[in-house]
């Protein structure tokens, strides 16, 4: 079975799935598919890409032209980072955040806190993303009654957002307590994970008690949409770590179903605020839809350089990863290419990677197929999707919504160009 | 330390507590604080309530004064059984449920419906106390444009009302299986439980999908403070499960911190859901609050009712019961009140209870005090108090609302004298 044929498939899967709300759905990317030969490769981001139908210039091109500034980038590359554009507002949602979870009881009060600590609060990714979002749809609105209602009504729309960030942070560290206790997990951020340091039950608890938190939070939006959005994120969290635990062989050596356990464990989270903070600034379908896409694209791209980076590392050579998905049996897009090349892979993977010896056997077929540079590729393709998402919201002047444009783009080359 | 310092202790508490939102809250009660020698016991439930100011004729007097038909009530005992009142309904919503928690990953689905299967649905109390809750303040509102209008604008807020009856079942669940995760479970429900059936990871996952389920269709209600209240009460369960989880002596020898541990293990689910259905309703403030106060009293009536049964089982002797609490180190009411009596009982209980002899002495001391008798007088305490908050509901003429009004009542009692 072929990857495209299984990534045709899973898309087609897709389509039908639309009928559901808050699914994956590329139906809004201006280009639906592309060929193999064109496809943009982290090793020359600057490659073209060609739709099957000749009619179109890839996504980075058509950035390369918007944003001619990128010529220059070298001497603003400091003060253009995405994570030093919003550093400041990241510390005041790191700080909201803090008296956000304070507990009661003075044990769970420190279960809570645990990952929101100063110096634990790992890369803040996603609040980074969510801000730029929040600046990238920053559109034009009616001019308001007076200037102070106009400076009131964007304050409060911004609050409202960053909201958005301080709940989609709230549910992923939920998520990432769970599962450490799910996973027996020692580790986490450089520290020993929360289950390790006070326990299962506690871990548990904390767990809960932020999905609380995170509700109350939403609740407190006003808006049923935007919880329907972030419940339907966390009920995809669930779906994805059920979908990773499954030993069906034909399950496990399907990209159809890795990619759509992806999307549930990786990516639903960031499409889904992302799409959340675009309906809080009352934007309109078309662009709400874009911002999900943009979320949902970037996320995959992400989880499939994580997947690469599991078997590589720092370094580009094979086996210098940590190797700890494939010691814990969990196939991954990689191993799934390299299967396409060297079909008899398939019954060393459906032994269940148990045997240490299994696990060398696939990590020798993995090395000699093209499985990392594919695995890669695919990444690149969904980063370029991101960036078609961020190049078709309406046009704007605003030297703000620029720059966060062009850090949304920036983010979809540091995913893609990230060694650990 | 007198438990009645505790109480009061508790109570005063409390009322700095106000403060916050959706705490514990007697200040709406018609009478604060009642006389020891004038507390009903379920062994005589008509006996009269004397408040201190001595102007006050008990609930269950006012009750009985109110409701006269109960002198014929053994002729229709079965046709106004709470319960079978709303059998229907009751199957109706067990119906929606299913088909609501349907998960789309196969695995998660059979642990998510694991405790909605017909059979094991348990007692369906909370349903059938929100049923009646929402016909008790079925208040007469202003006359609609048709009868068709006011037809549909009464079913739909049923069906609203019945969805907290749905997401108050889904939340309860949730934290069963965590708890069971937690305690290491492995009956409940007459059946083996989640975690020894299905294996610790699909409980907790199940729990999550369950609480991002009830969030959506909480969502789908459409009013924040609705959200809110049930958040806070998940909020609560976990604030619940982390108390019970301490070892500080002075902690758990305390009848503030086990009453405050009772409110929101038990009673926050039911008193904040009893509260939802009084606010689709569009009570007043006040209405409002006395269906929470109704829901909070019963909750702390029915745990201490359990824990009794704990120590007694379906007989009155001591010993009957299951003894699970005290071997596990938990401590109840009875024994704090039997502590109250037997100082010297603390030193055993500061052990820890781990030793098998610690509990025989524990034992001991409860036989030979009124400890037992004790928790029943202050469940009673509690059910009095649900009794004065219907009482004190707007008056009406409907004969349903009567109906209701009176399942409320019988429920307080089926809570006293309950034998399992």
């Amino acid at each position: 079975m072929s990857w495209r044929w299984a990534l045709r498939s899973w898309r087609s899967s897709r389509a039908r799935f639309n009928g559901r709300s808050h699914e994956m759905n590329f139906s809004t990317a201006p280009c639906g598919a592309l060929s193999s030969r064109t496809s943009i490769s982290p090793e020359n981001p600057t490659k073209v890409l060609v739709c099957r139908d000749g009619g179109y210039l890839g996504a980075r091109r058509l950035h390369n032209i918007r944003y001619q500034h990128d010529h220059d980038r070298s001497s603003e590359e400091e003060s253009l980072d995405p994570f030093s554009l919003v550093a400041d507002e990241l510390s005041l949602i790191a700080d909201r955040l803090r008296s956000t979870i304070i507990a009661e009881v003075p044990k769970l009060a420190s279960a809570a806190e645990y990952f929101f600590k100063m110096g634990v609060e790992g890369k803040r990714f996603r609040p980074t993303v969510l801000l730029h979002m929040a600046s990238a749809l920053n559109m034009p609105i009616p001019r308001p009654v007076s200037n102070d209602l106009f400076s009131n009504l964007s304050e409060e729309l911004r609050t409202r957002q960053q909201r958005i960030a301080e709940i989609t942070e709230m549910i992923h560290v939920a998520s990432l307590l769970h599962d450490d206790v799910l996973d027996d997990a020692d580790t986490r951020r450089g520290i020993g994970s929360l289950n390790l340091v006070m326990g299962n039950k506690l871990s548990v608890l904390a767990g809960d008690f932020l999905l609380s938190r995170a509700c109350i939070a939403l609740a407190s939006l006003g808006n049923t949409e935007v919880v329907t959005l972030m419940a339907t994120a966390v009920e995809h969290l669930v779906n994805g770590e059920t979908m990773q635990m499954t030993t069906a062989a034909d399950k496990r050596c399907s990209m159809e179903y890795y990619l759509q356990k992806t999307f549930y464990k990786t990516a639903s989270l960031i499409s889904n605020s992302c799409k959340a903070i675009a309906i809080l600034a009352g934007q309109t379908a078309e662009v709400s839809m874009l911002a999900y896409n943009y979320g949902q694209n970037l996320g995959l791209a992400y989880q499939l350089i994580d997947d690469v980076l599991d078997f590589t590392g720092t370094s580009s050579s094979l086996g210098k990863g940590s190797l700890s998905d494939i010691h814990h049996g969990i196939v991954t897009a990689p191993i799934l290419f390299a299967m396409e090349e060297y079909p008899q892979l398939r019954k060393v993977v459906d032994r269940g990677l148990k045997d240490p010896a299994d696990v060398d056997v696939a990590l020798e077929y993995l090395g000699k197929s093209q499985g990392i540079k594919r695995a890669r590729e695919l990444a690149a393709e969904h980063a370029n999707y991101a960036i078609e998402a961020i190049d078709a919201l309406p046009k704007s002047h605003d030297a703000n919504v620029y720059i966060s444009r062009r850090a949304l783009v920036d983010l979809t080359h540091k995913v893609l160009t990230r060694t650990k």
